[in-house]
């Protein structure tokens, strides 16, 4: 479903003339898209796509804007920026960050800027496989193998993590790797769950070079010797215990029988309305948008025809692991800046993540090469009952009165590497009188 | 459904004698209550019961016992204090207020304590309905009316409200009521909602004379002159507004049709199992009991085979309404000891409070003569969908993994006079490995 396939509105020219056009807060069409792709790509041929998305009018424009539209003033001209995409790249093999609009009124590369010296783009799929593949077979990671008394090509998985900087002056970008041995029952699988196999070394990359600058070895010690790298000269994984989650990895795996269905059904269907990006329901009315960065976005979140929510957004979600010994004090990930919450989103099944009537979004992102993914049902939207709303039981004639309160959900999911449990985004609408 | 016939054990005496007995948690039998109450009224005719109960043996005797019991040591006598019932009463018309056990082997009346002076029995329904009616037609609140410019027969209601002392030395039993016209637009429906409507002035009334000893006056004043009896002289209901919550009052009453159904149904059943107060689901095991001041009470919950917690229940809920000016700083409900979660529990409906699969549990407590009030539907068990347990996706297959959480839910609801809101007490069992 293409967003401004469903949610046209009609505006009008001074002259009169009125044409379909998507609404300003409706993601990029795929012909949008693919036109913004290709006039960067005219001028940088090699650049590495982080974000190709909508560029928001400013709220100054766009609340006043929302406001007349609401209130039925399509068909008026309300003067709104010209629609543009914004657009982040990397030139790969440099340190250079791109960051620009792209104009679609006039076809010019506006706010062109390149970020400052130290500054890091996010991660993405492509460059996560790439470089996990790349640091898997270098001679520094056999060595270090080696050095534990492993074989060299012990099977092994790495996971990418970006960081900010390690000294106080600005660095090039630096990436690292923490690496785990592949779980041994599991012969390969690659769904064993290898972070119960930790190796205690770091290589550092560099993502200008894509060379390994050094290995970094991790203090091992206890409370005793915090600072021994007590790994590193007698590497013993005998105390390691498999800790898979796939039921076809427990060699023991019994399912739980002792849960007997409970059913939601809704067989006169949702009491909410979607249109397009825009969602009604009860009293309330809002939009959705779906970027890289933040996952979903709400927009224009009004009750009963008054606003109450201009933007409704998750910017960013981090977790210090608190180890300030070197190289653990570096492991701090930011999972939308470094990330993203939309990069990162999980496509969500009927039945296992949620029940009852729901309704799904599909959201777009840019692949690095400029091309669209198309990420299916990455926010759904369903209703929930939510037990009582009021009692009261009137002791004198024993009347009771209740009422039933439900709620709106609208879910995301996702999932940054390692991150075993997942971030779920609620918005959660109550019904009032 | 009385408790103990359909969860006796069988106990075995020293000579090797099998005998049914009930479950030492299992509330009062019928016939048990009824020889407890015969006891006490043989001594104190008029004895006002505020409650009639199963005693709980101590826990260092009946953990153990419990242990044992849980073990499959059923055939085995484990040393228990001989069954008891403990007993709470006042004679009318005196301070006296009474404590003590009924030993069902010896028939002997136990442990009686008479309440120090200043203390206070908490309300019964009878009580209430009483003084209330004998309240409405004094002349001291007829003058009052008076007063104030209205009628000496307006329609009015009257909320009693006990409290603690109001000087530092002992009191009698002193207590208190709260004044209500009742809403005129309402034409003396009984369901009429007067907490839109009070009354400046609140009658104090002795238990021991039941008689009003004097009126105390509501200081009204606002900001600027707060300790001022604004509506002593001029008394204006002019801007006192209906709220009604009962539709049938509210004159333009709509209901909402904008919420289609929702149904929750478990075509298999539960996935718990009842036998008498004895509770299994999953891996959890408990009982419950009922009894007139906490109202539902959990004990001995275990989960697989392994002890959690002895005794689960609320003890008491406050509510200080804060306006330090007298008499209003009186208004400080202690919802448990002043009235009583049992004796204020609602009976809850299927279809209405819960969905699903829905268990209800009765309960008895004792009337102010000693008979029972068998409360019907005073508890409800049911299972409750909660979301997604735990989901991972592997970002380098795209495989993920979830489950889905589910709880129990014990659920009594109380209503407390004007509390409008009503106390759920949600006991959650997580489904664990």
């Amino acid at each position: 479903m293409t967003p401004s396939a469903t949610s046209t509105f009609f505006a009008e020219t001074k002259s009169g003339e009125k044409y379909a056009t998507p609404h300003p807060l409706d993601e990029l069409t795929s012909a949008e898209h693919h036109a913004a792709v290709a006039a960067i790509k005219a001028v940088w041929p090699s650049a590495w796509f982080k974000f190709v998305q909508r560029k928001e009018p400013v709220k100054a424009i766009l609340a006043p804007w929302l406001d007349a539209f609401r209130n039925g003033k399509t068909q008026t001209p309300v003067p709104l920026p010209p629609r543009k995409a914004e657009l982040g790249f990397v030139i790969p093999r440099t340190t250079e960050i791109h960051t620009c609009d792209y104009n679609f009124s006039t076809g010019a590369i506006e706010n062109h800027d390149l970020a400052a010296s130290g500054a890091k783009p996010p991660l993405d799929i492509k460059t996560l496989e790439l470089y996990e593949q790349m640091i898997l077979v270098t001679a520094e990671v056999s060595d270090a193998l080696q050095q534990l008394g492993l074989a060299r090509d012990t099977p092994i998985r790495a996971d990418p993590w970006i960081y900010g900087a390690d000294v106080e002056e600005d660095e090039p970008s630096y990436m690292q790797f923490l690496l785990y041995l592949q779980p041994p029952a599991a012969k390969g699988d690659p769904d064993s769950f290898h972070y119960a196999y930790p190796l205690p070394f770091v290589p550092v990359f560099s993502l200008a070079t894509e060379q390994i600058l050094r290995i970094d070895w991790v203090f091992t010690g206890d409370d005793v010797d915090g600072m021994k790298h007590t790994w590193k000269d007698k590497f013993d994984i005998s105390h390691y215990r498999d800790n898979e989650y796939m039921t076809h990895l427990q060699k023991d795996y019994k399912p739980r029988l002792d849960l007997r269905p409970l059913l939601i059904t809704q067989p006169e269907g949702p009491s909410f309305a979607v249109q397009g990006r825009q969602v009604e329901w009860q009293k309330w009315q809002f939009r959705i948008s779906w970027n890289a960065r933040e996952g979903l976005v709400l927009h224009d979140v009004c009750y009963d025809g008054r606003t109450t929510f201009y933007r409704l957004s998750v910017s960013e979600m981090t977790v210090p692991y608190g180890d300030p010994r070197p190289p653990s004090h570096r492991k701090q990930a930011f999972d939308l800046g470094d990330a993203g919450a939309g990069v990162t989103a999980n496509s969500l099944d009927l039945g296992c993540d949620c029940l009852g009537h729901v309704h799904y979004f599909d959201g777009d992102i840019a692949l690095p090469d400029g091309e669209i993914l198309r990420q299916k049902n990455v926010v759904c939207l369903h209703e929930q009952d939510m037990g009582i709303g009021m009692k009261h039981t009137n002791y004198r004639t024993n009347n009771p009165f209740v009422t039933r309160s439900r709620q709106l959900v609208l879910q995301t999911i996702i999932t940054v590497a390692n991150y075993g449990e997942c971030a779920s985004f609620i918005c959660v609408l109550y019904p009032e009188n």
